[in-house]
């Protein structure tokens, strides 16, 4: 077996996936995903440390692409904006098949406290990568943390109704709708 | 051995700092743990699942905190006000020693990916059932979600600062002090 396998990473997903589908996240072995996915151990573990680590093996990309969309913002922008650029690229980088994934993924995480557990921790990395990436062009703590939370909450909110919908519109949209919403909100709670 | 071993879970979480601090976290046994707490393996497990949930043993009584502080609010209180109110609670809670327990813990937290993931997952713990208390008053989950995340918010960094300091006052003063700085940072980005 040749030592490079084409999209070994993304094989090992969809094995992942649908073993843990079949018989939960708990009674799969790494030996059977390695098998699922026609590779072998030694590659699965050159990949990744454990099983946990293959379904959140989009993390470091995803913490760049929130880290350039606020650092590629125009000059000008506002702190505000330079959120929304910072989701806008985040969420553009999903297109339809993570979609179909996340309908397979949200139920197998929901039921193990250790995948769900990690999903938190993917969640505060997206945190605080923008918020990094907000406090370096605003050098205002308060607004880069506070401004942080906001994004992140709406990427995870416009997520969940975009992959419980079948229309044709980005996530992106969702994600800038629910953008709006707390942002009003905050508008609301914190000038009364 | 009497089953019943008087501030079992405070000895157990002593002897655990102490030893983290000696030998770091990975290195200590949960053998090691209850032999310096003066008790057996067995009162142990029968209080906690391994030896990273001994230094998590607050968060069930925290989360009851912020929740009854949300609860326990005046019926004409402003949304703000709500949120207000469960910090008050939570923060009020921490008495001298947590501090110095602060100190100890949290070089050993920053030192170990598996008790800094553990960490991040209280944190989502608190803020989660701020956010279902918020929820429950004001019926509006944009409001309640973004209120949680600056509380919380405020709440961590509070901590921050009370543990590095050697003031006399009280942790809710410190996060009060980051209640009204993040308020008037989400004043500024929202409104411009």
């Amino acid at each position: 077996m040749s030592r490079w396998e084409p999209d070994a990473r993304g094989r090992l997903l969809r094995a992942a996936l649908e073993l843990f589908a079949e018989h939960g996240y708990e009674s799969t072995t790494t030996a059977q995903i390695a098998e699922r996915a026609g590779l072998t151990k030694t590659t699965l573990f050159r990949l990744f440390s454990d099983k946990r680590e293959i379904v959140f093996q989009a993390q470091d990309e995803l913490v760049a692409l929130v880290k350039r969309g606020v650092d590629e913002a125009d000059v000008g922008a506002s702190p505000f904006e330079l959120m929304v650029s910072g989701v806008r690229v985040l969420s553009g980088a999903h297109v339809d098949e993570h979609r179909r994934t996340g309908r397979i993924l949200d139920p197998i995480l929901a039921a193990s406290p250790e995948l769900n557990e990690r999903a938190v921790f993917k969640r505060f990395a997206l945190t605080v990568a923008l918020e990094k990436a907000l406090f370096n062009r605003l050098v205002d703590r308060w607004e880069a943390g506070a401004l942080a939370d906001l994004g992140i909450r709406a990427y995870y909110l416009g997520y969940d109704v975009w992959v419980a919908s079948d229309g044709p519109a980005p996530l992106t949209s969702y994600v800038l709708e629910q953008v709006t919403h707390l942002q009003g909100a905050m508008q609301r709670v914190t000038n009364s």
